[in-house]
């Protein structure tokens, strides 16, 4: 039984994201010391609107978008109404921020953030998540990232991220490659406080059956308006340090065309497999602001094979592969001896 | 009533689909005259394999992938059997040649090709065609591709281009960017001689009813081989003379920019919205093989807009339109008046 949102749920919401993508476009421009977001304001032709932040040819983003958008429909499509039944005929309310960014640098990872919300009748829910891509992962700045996001799950509920954490490897996932897009994060789908969860289905996780194992969660309205408060904060203390802590290495130009040949893997599973923007380009959505996450380089080679024992095969054969990052003590062992741990 | 194919249709077809794939990379080579095909052998678990070739770094073609299968299973898949339902529950055995070819100068368009043929208990087909994308398109280069095709198609039947020409114009289609892929050229699919048709749904093109209008076109099995046979042969003059005549133009970093942005779309093609490659991706093909068709550079950036009346604009604003090229007097006048004709 969905229990009834808060008083002024949207406009609460609609308030978090906005204010999300303000405070991370100032701390994005501030880190990058030269590029500046340019806004692009626009209305959909059905209902409601967004803002498209998008900071081009920085000295550290040779790409970084933030969009908010909040819009209005009739219907729901039928994907979304298969998930929840219950929002079938009736309009709907949607808010949302995402982010992805692209670093030139090959040693700085690229990262992605989204939280949103939903309305459709008796029914909400809240989705989201962050997670990283790295081309050249130090074991180090990937604890990093987990640990913070970790810390905010737990904030919410102490087994939150024992749920979260391999939907995540579970959702960014490419089967056709038998790889992850990157070292994960935390991902989450149709959280409406009944601790029903997105039935996934994926060799890489095992998502779905995580919490009748640990338990339910069930989770308030409030709460979920807490995790993506929290989580959405800890961005940018999970990301900048690694930024600033890799910003200053040098790459060579086979750094460089490794990572381009990399952002093709990442073009790959947005286009491939990515539930939101298959639905949006196929649904007529903004696809300018929906294509924003492609890099603005990539590269493809037929039959690409990194050297054994590399940095580039480390990441396929290690860091491409769902792993328990924070307590793999062989995991540790090999970073260290490779000179990847720090 | 699907009539049985000839005598030893598997063997005729691949010996077909193979020296297609000979003639057509000598040609490439001696065109290029520096890179070099390379060939991989693969096997198929499930059985059958092919033969893969790919020139890297080429003097002309950055990139041309040329590849020939023969692959048999056990079941077809349900978007295949949902076409042709006969095949349910019978064994299957399929042979193609498919091409794609990404030449280094913005002036010379990117061009595909792929013949294919299927067998499936009481049930074969054939399918395949050949498009052209370029990126600063001549009318005249456009005309000469068409109409190379055209003559291939009239040998069959003569009023097969009139089904086939709006068929590409409407499978090449990027529904999300409102584009045509490029300027079209032949397409058809599950041809098995009882003049059935694939029903598409598409704002660019009612091939699904043209048939009707001019009548039924039933074609026996060694008609539709020719036709693969004859379209097949007529690639090399259909593509080489526009290589030739525009392999000298100089370009400007701008134009080669231009290029790899336009590449861009050739990616979103190909990843959202072929059938073939999200089928082969998501089940388990060839990976490798399957990508082959995208670009080894491409570009993405948001909210790029060409100036109006640019040669930028005209390829969005004309040349991913369908259009009647070879009849259209006010686009030959337009063309002329704007240096866009030869």
């Amino acid at each position: 039984m969905i229990k009834e949102p808060v008083k002024n749920s949207r406009e609460k919401t609609k308030k978090l994201l906005l204010k999300l993508q303000d405070t991370i476009c100032k701390s994005l421009e501030h880190a990058d010391g030269n590029g500046k977001f340019n806004e692009e304001a626009w209305e959909r032709e059905e209902g409601g609107g967004g803002r498209s932040r998008v900071l081009k040819n920085g000295s550290i983003f040779e790409q970084a978008g933030v969009n908010f958008s909040e819009v209005h429909g009739k219907e729901l499509p039928q994907s979304i109404i298969s998930q929840r039944p219950e929002a079938k005929g009736h309009e709907w309310f949607a808010t949302g921020t995402s982010m992805v960014l692209h670093p030139r640098n090959p040693f700085i990872p690229t990262v992605h953030l989204n939280y949103r919300y939903f309305e459709a009748g008796p029914v909400w829910w809240f989705g989201g998540g962050a997670d990283l891509t790295p081309y050249y992962p130090y074991l180090s700045d990937v604890r990093h990232f987990h640990k913070e996001h970790q810390h905010s799950c737990e904030k919410v509920d102490k087994n939150l991220h024992k749920v979260l954490k391999p939907w995540c490897d579970e959702y960014f996932f490419l089967k056709h490659r038998n790889e992850s897009r990157g070292i994960g994060g935390i991902f989450y789908d149709y959280q409406d406080g009944t601790g029903r969860i997105y039935k996934g289905k994926n060799k890489a996780g095992n998502a779905s059956q995580i919490s009748n194992e640990i338990g339910e969660i069930n989770l308030s309205w409030d709460n979920l308006f807490s995790l993506a408060e929290n989580c959405g904060k800890s961005f940018l203390p999970a990301y900048l340090p690694i930024l600033e802590k890799r910003v200053s290495q040098n790459y060579t130009k086979e750094e460089r065309e490794f990572q381009l040949y990399r952002r093709g893997r990442y073009v790959e599973f947005n286009l491939v497999w990515d539930r939101g923007t298959i639905f949006g380009l196929q649904t007529n959505g903004r696809t300018e602001s929906i294509l924003m996450s492609l890099p603005p380089l990539a590269r493809w080679e037929y039959g690409y094979k990194a050297n054994k024992g590399s940095r580039e095969d480390f990441l396929t054969s290690i860091f491409t592969k769902p792993q328990d990052w924070q307590n793999d003590k062989q995991l540790e062992e090999f970073c260290k001896k490779n000179n990847i741990f720090d």
